[in-house]
């Protein structure tokens, strides 16, 4: 039933992709000079829809809505926009907008803005805040690119150890700069340590006498301000933290970081992932340019176009044996392509389990030989169907015996390699996602045309 | 100097991994039966980690452990646990500890405890919570699989349009069972018909008197229970929610998503993509067995192979040509790897462009005469390099001008059909993620093939 119902309620989702029709409006009007009717059907959208709004558009229709609705843009949606059409974005700005829109932002979404901008760029937003802001922002910068220093905002809520619940919520309603999320109080010591804290929810159902040390929460989790904002992504999925706060040397408090930005420092993580399993810059966008896309895409090309060719003077080895069985080029191909899928295939479990910390010291032999043995037993299924194959297609079981051995060698191989080369990458601090791919496919196209080759000249001749 | 003290730090921080010392003891003292130790080593573990520690250990330990210490399980070590060992883990608990862990939980961890379970362990596990709690858990799975109301909780706090901030805070103060986290009061009508949201910041922060519809989040999105959750994922990373109110088909509340629940979507989802664009089982886990892996990994390798045949059936057509000019042999492999790679490049860019929203009818046109541009761009790059090498090597000006002929077709079908085969099996409604890699790379190996021996027969006999 659930099924059926499932249909019938199809057509009411929403999917959040920007409507079609709403984006040509937009375009028209931005085309026309219609400023009031483009204030008019952006106002309603929220800052991402708008930033998403103008990467998907071209960059002529972009400098159109920058020119006729610029003046009305939000902090929010100079965050929200991708880092390769934000400098074009910013530039667009008349000085004082954009200076009116920074001052709304929180301190890391300002550290977001402007980490990536040049100097002159930077300088004109860091002045256009006000000196404690200025200040949180630079001290932010500080610490290095992608560290929890950059990622923490620094507008936190904090309440001495002796505080009494009523006590407590008396401060939060004189306090009239609060953040605009906050989702615990965070009780410090003297010297600015924080020892715990309290969830608001607490906060609200307790009576006003409650001590607030008698209502802290029992898992409580700093961060270093120096960890890795990758690490700390994963400890916010991990411990399902809502928001943590971040320490410096001496662990005094100097920021607090948000569920909403680890998960979008998750998505980055996974995306950048992806990109480059698949050989593509890890920066990469919708909007970049043909020349920019050459750019990121060329190198991984040519470095496969190297490796492709160390694989051919395998085959030159054999151009004896080939001149005189042509069907052993039609087949090696066949034995190359299964060695890279299988390869690509334990390669990325392990990546994956890299990434997610399950692949460990006390399991990793066990994984090993596992794979091995799925090498083994895939080698020896493909075997059988591609001996088969050779046999019946070219007549000569020989030929089949040589395929099939070649391929439960070249899937063991495979599978070696698919899951020591991450490894290895691993503990040389490299980036397994990034060169794994390359090394593996590299070795099973070498072991597959020199196995089935030397075997053939072995065999056949 | 940021560089030179994040050095210095590398030390300190914690990268969340299992210590490997740790795990050998914890599995030390399972293996000597004691109890005691084994309790003391996996008590100040969060969930979360122990959870992790039963899917690195072999079963023969995993066993152990449970039989010393599963009376003193945690119903959140249940949910933390991994699918693939989920069951397992269950069957090992005697029947009045299970139902002990579970009664602790929120709703949602409930369902999304039960739903992958065999019916008598369903039944088990719903017989041991109360009425309330039951009832919450099957309406809950009258929802799809997948769907934002089995990944809601059911407990929600609301409370009625016309309370004051004072009311709302001595209702809080008398309710006895609240949620473990929450992070906004709903204001409901009286159809218990969501109207807006109250922070528990704001709440906290406002006059005792204050009116709740004063104070309402200006942004307020209520979800469908019937929406898939991959895209109530997407919302949340969006839109920067905390939790939304999920609504029946009469726009009723009945449930509530939290942001952590949303990152976890985000991250399986994710995980998803990254093992379907390799060609693995989605559900591949670590603690697989040999034969759950090979059973997993055999389906892609099996169309693989045909797809390689049917590239190897090209190359057959032209086994007379091969075997006057052996060096075509050599040089094929090159052809189509670069195409390949090519292929993957473009369709990886696609599927993730679809996947984030940022692919639409306002410049699907535009990305896919890019994606054209680059791959015209590379090919004639690739041809220049290649054409030289094959001349050079091979001492053959014509053979260098097949290759880098061959090189420009095969780079641009490469970037059309990765952009293409993914668009069109998203318009077929299947997984762009899951089946595009081998429709592309059956086509550049084609293509590549046969530009690149068609080319030959014609030019150099």
């Amino acid at each position: 039933m659930a099924e059926e119902r499932s249909d019938e309620h199809e057509r009411e989702e929403e999917d959040y992709r920007l409507d079609g029709d709403l984006v040509d409006r937009i375009t028209d009007a931005a085309d026309s000079g219609e400023a009031e009717r483009l204030a008019a059907l952006l106002e309603p959208l929220h800052a991402a829809d708008i930033a998403d709004l103008l990467e998907q558009v071209s960059p002529a229709e972009r400098r159109d809505i920058l020119r006729l609705w610029g003046r009305e843009i939000d902090g929010e949606v100079l965050t929200e926009i991708d880092e390769s059409i934000r400098e074009e974005v910013i530039e667009a700005l008349p000085k004082d907008v954009l200076a009116e829109a920074v001052r709304e932002l929180d301190s890391d979404d300002v550290v977001d803005l402007i980490e990536d901008l040049e100097e002159p760029q930077q300088e004109a937003i860091l002045e256009a805040l006000d000196e404690t802001d200025r200040a949180a922002v630079e001290q932010s910068l500080t610490y290095p690119e992608y560290s929890a220093g950059r990622l923490m905002q620094r507008e936190v809520v904090t309440a001495p150890e002796h505080w009494s619940v009523g006590e407590t919520i008396d401060f939060l309603r004189r306090e009239d700069e609060l953040p605009d999320q906050f989702y615990h109080v965070i009780l410090v010591d003297p010297g600015h340590h924080p020892i715990g804290y309290v969830t608001l929810g607490k906060l609200l159902a307790s009576k006003r006498d409650m001590a607030l040390t008698e209502i802290t929460e029992d898992s409580f989790r700093t961060i270093s301000a120096w960890q890795e904002e990758a690490d700390v992504a994963y400890a916010f999925n991990q411990y399902h933290l809502i928001s943590a706060p971040v320490v410096d040397d001496h662990d005094r408090l100097v920021g607090v970081i948000t569920i909403d930005d680890a998960m979008a420092v998750l998505d980055e993580e996974h995306e950048e992932d992806i990109l480059r399993l698949a050989g593509v810059g890890d920066e990469s966008s919708i909007t970049d340019s043909v020349l920019e896309t050459v750019r990121q895409r060329l190198p991984w090309l040519g470095i496969n176009m190297l490796t492709a060719v160390l694989a051919s003077s395998v085959i030159k080895l054999f151009e004896g044996t080939i001149g005189q069985i042509v069907a052993l080029a039609v087949l090696m191909p066949i034995v190359a392509s299964m060695g890279g899928n299988a390869g690509t295939q334990t390669l990325t479990v392990a990546v994956r389990a890299l990434a997610t910390k399950n692949l460990t010291q006390s399991n990793v032999w066990r994984v090993i030989r596992r794979e091995a043995l799925v090498g083994l037993t895939n080698g020896a299924v493909f075997a059988l169907c591609l001996g088969a194959v050779a046999w019946v297609w070219f007549g000569t079981p020989a030929l089949g015996l040589v395929i099939a051995a070649a391929m439960v060698i070249n899937l063991f191989i495979a599978a070696v390699a698919g899951i020591a080369v991450p490894l290895v990458l691993e503990k040389l601090g490299a980036d397994p996602a990034l060169a794994s791919g390359t090394f593996v496919t590299t070795m099973t196209d070498v072991v597959g045309f020199f196995a089935f080759l030397g075997l053939a000249t072995a065999v056949l001749l």
